[in-house]
């Protein structure tokens, strides 16, 4: 029967499942997903094997959920406004220059990039992983930018047969291959050119 | 001093040197890059070791000669007017959709797709890797988006002041990225939409 944890033990299991987040991040940006072991977490972590068993069935779990609380991190980070949705200040150029001039400044962050290279890598390989981790991790934020552009398509800023959920990847694709494959440098200038080309195209208006 | 080969050294070479990349190929594909050896290839190949470093002095350097090969094959076997240019017909969109289509057939053939994708996830992790496959592999066909973009621009089809580096992204990245991040199903329907959205923007005219 479980028993309701004392605020002591509480606060002892916030700290150990914080260290084991640390510690799987930092394992993975260093030796690669294929010799990340819970063993290995566990030791950097300074916890037992037991104690990650006890909340996770596997490396790619405890990843996963490392991986999201690093994203909710980094919206807290941009501040509140941006923790659940893209701000609608009425102009869709406005707002996607806003999110994603704070996505480049997330891509060029150590913290996140060095764990994240090392995922995307695995992801790339092993279709399994790929797919689950762009289920959990990409496609919930992507689905932020499918809400903005529908509010843009309700007041007329974007034509009505465009389908919002290709239409985010003439902005987010050219940043995340020239992240993930060094096609080119990433700055606010590019991304604001590519929201610019992205709403009014390159054809003569 | 060197002798000049006869005929049939000559044939011997080429066979030998096919049977290479080949090997080097598979290999990648089924072991990933770090666990590919300059030894691996040539049992594979079934050639000695010094017949490889004959020609190349590192594994990355038989990689790189056998995917700038592979890529050669795609391009005569889409006929020789892809060869060396993206064909111009007068009309970008028809041109776009039409390489894009060949583009869709090559991501979905297991001989390009399995060694390719480890050479990616490589890529990810391996900034110095993933810089020399950039230069040499994916920056010279991008090369080739840029010329007809630049033609598009003198018949007056793009706007002057668009940067065609830039702008050819707006249908790469997002293939690139559903090819190696599993972001979305890949067709020529799909590929179809990019070159729509890009030319014309999301925004109403």
């Amino acid at each position: 029967m479980a028993t309701q944890p004392t605020p002591d033990a509480s606060r002892r299991s916030e700290k150990s499942r914080r260290a084991i987040y640390d510690a799987a991040l930092a394992l993975v940006g260093e030796v690669g997903y294929p010799r990340t072991t819970i063993e290995g977490i566990a030791a950097r972590a300074g916890v037992g094997k037991q104690t990650i068993y006890r909340w996770w069935s596997s490396k790619a779990d405890v990843l996963l959920e490392a991986f999201l609380d690093l994203s909710e991190q980094a919206s807290r980070d941009a501040g509140p406004e941006y923790e659940f949705a893209i701000p609608d200040t009425g102009d869709l150029a406005t707002d996607l220059k806003a999110v994603l001039r704070l996505t480049v400044d997330q891509l060029k962050d150590p913290r996140f990039e060095i764990p994240s290279r090392a995922l995307a890598a695995e992801g790339v390989v092993n279709e399994q992983l790929g797919r689950v981790f762009m289920t959990k991790l990409l496609e919930p934020s992507l689905l932020l930018y499918v809400d903005r552009v529908r509010a843009a398509q309700a007041a007329g800023q974007v034509r009505q047969e465009v389908d919002p959920r290709i239409a985010l990847e003439l902005w987010v694709s050219p940043l995340a291959q020239r992240w993930l494959q060094y096609t080119g440098p990433i700055s606010y200038e590019y991304t604001d050119t590519l929201v610019d080309y992205a709403l009014h195209g390159i054809a003569p208006r």
